[in-house]
């Protein structure tokens, strides 16, 4: 099933080219007081849930899926998990060139660990990423990112997969310079997710995903999950040594080579095979 | 005033030694629905409600503080944002000790910039510090905590102290070892408030307050925050530069020389001046 989140909060099961407006299921999650849950409400309940959405999309209003507006398919993940040098190519690009390591020690990402994304940076396809630092030099960076479906903590890599809610196309986007990833990776709207998210049922296996992306039409980035050092089961199973993952966390997986600088009027598109495509404005 | 949050989540207002539970209060706080509010319900209207609480506390009933658990006062953090190497002479113990920058580069706040903390990681002091990895050093680092009021970006440092709702003390735990600030800094427990959140208008000058934290009973840190490399106000220009702060999104200011490891069973006490004690158990 392809979830996504539209116009102005709206839930909708993609189908082709248009959606089912199934936002009517949203009234099964509960109404909750201070304190609020320190996770997704809707991907909290996804699996219970499921039996409602299949039902009701047969009697459920048929949208166009040209003219809604994309949020992200996550509205409220406790945090956004991303992994550095994740693919060897992508490595040696940032190591030969200072205008990416910018004097930065880089390491390979067993030494370097994950870095956090703050959660207001989070966005959907069609926000677009305001660029705050022209003067700098901003990167697209596209990356699988996995949606966790349930508490994970201590997980090892052989049981991993059975967490993941699903899938979705991520965009870390980057200010180069030398401060901490976690800070030059957080502006607002320097996280984007979508289109939509996968559910884990139509995706069992994400260890040979195509992935490709597009500044105004030409190629910049392109390569292979298969290629990358750790797999999506390895990173949980790291990021669970550390932490608790709860229902909502988002893995971006890393990004292969072809980083490259993106301006204010350019239209990034982003592809990963069995998911679709992201495109996303930077303004 | 001094507003805790304790036992199963309730609030109170610190009088002395004891506490007047008014937690009746927070009924005056929305029920909300999915998509939840990325940011903290009671801190984003705690103006609104700082007459109610007033008013309560006449005939609030009385609860000594001693037999009360401690929660984190900040309930629902959108993130928490961390200052390193902050105070002059931490910076230069960090670099003298390999144990201490385990070959990393360790640069000045104004080039290394910000980290964030997993809000996953947060306890209220009775909650306790869980060592995860006993067999890797564990440090205490005790620090001034902010606590944002209304949303601020792009604020100026001499308008950024009328962003601020409150103080509390912040411990942020430590793992040492090469991996990203972020991930090290974010296990479940290592971001430690409390043991209450003292508002902005009692503590109007934060420039030159005592700070301790001692182990076992043995003193290992003791500063000013006069020694502050960025100052609080500093702190907020530097960050809403980069992202959006949120009501009750957390600045841990950094901490002063003297950092050193905790173990299971130890005792860590921390005090800052004009705030109050923090007791937590390392287990």
């Amino acid at each position: 099933m392809k979830l996504c989140r539209f116009n102005d909060d709206r839930l909708g099961v993609v189908l082709g080219d248009e959606l089912a407006d199934v936002t009517s299921v949203l009234d099964e999650l509960p109404a909750v007081r201070y304190p609020l849950p320190r996770h997704d409400p809707l991907i909290a309940h996804l699996a219970t849930l499921r039996p409602r959405l299949e039902a009701a999309v047969a009697n459920a209003p048929r949208v166009p899926l040209a003219g809604v507006r994309l949020l992200s398919p996550v509205a409220n993940p406790g945090k956004l998990v991303a992994a550095p040098v994740n693919y060897v190519k992508h490595l040696q690009e940032v190591l030969g060139d200072a205008n990416l390591h910018h004097n930065n020690q880089i390491s390979e990402i067993q030494r370097a660990g994950l870095f956090l994304k703050a959660t207001s940076s989070l966005v959907g396809a069609s926000e677009g990423v305001p660029i705050i630092h022209p003067d700098r030099r901003t990167d697209h960076e596209v990356e699988l990112a996995v949606v966790i479906g349930r508490t994970a903590k201590n997980v090892a890599a052989a049981d991993a997969l059975s967490y993941v809610a699903g899938y979705t196309i991520g965009l870390d986007i980057t200010i180069r310079g030398p401060e901490e990833r976690s800070m030059r990776k957080s502006p607002d709207g320097y996280s984007v997710l979508g289109p939509w998210l996968v559910t884990a049922d139509e995706l069992a296996d994400t260890g040979a995903l195509a992935l490709e992306l597009s500044v105004n039409g030409q190629s910049r980035q392109r390569s292979n999950t298969a290629e990358l050092i750790i797999d999506v089961a390895g990173l949980i199973e790291f990021a669970t040594r550390f932490y608790t993952l709860h229902p909502g966390d988002v893995i971006y997986t890393g990004t292969p080579e072809g980083v490259g600088p993106v301006k204010p009027g350019d239209t990034i598109v982003a592809r990963i095979e069995g998911i679709g495509e992201l495109r996303v404005a930077a303004r």
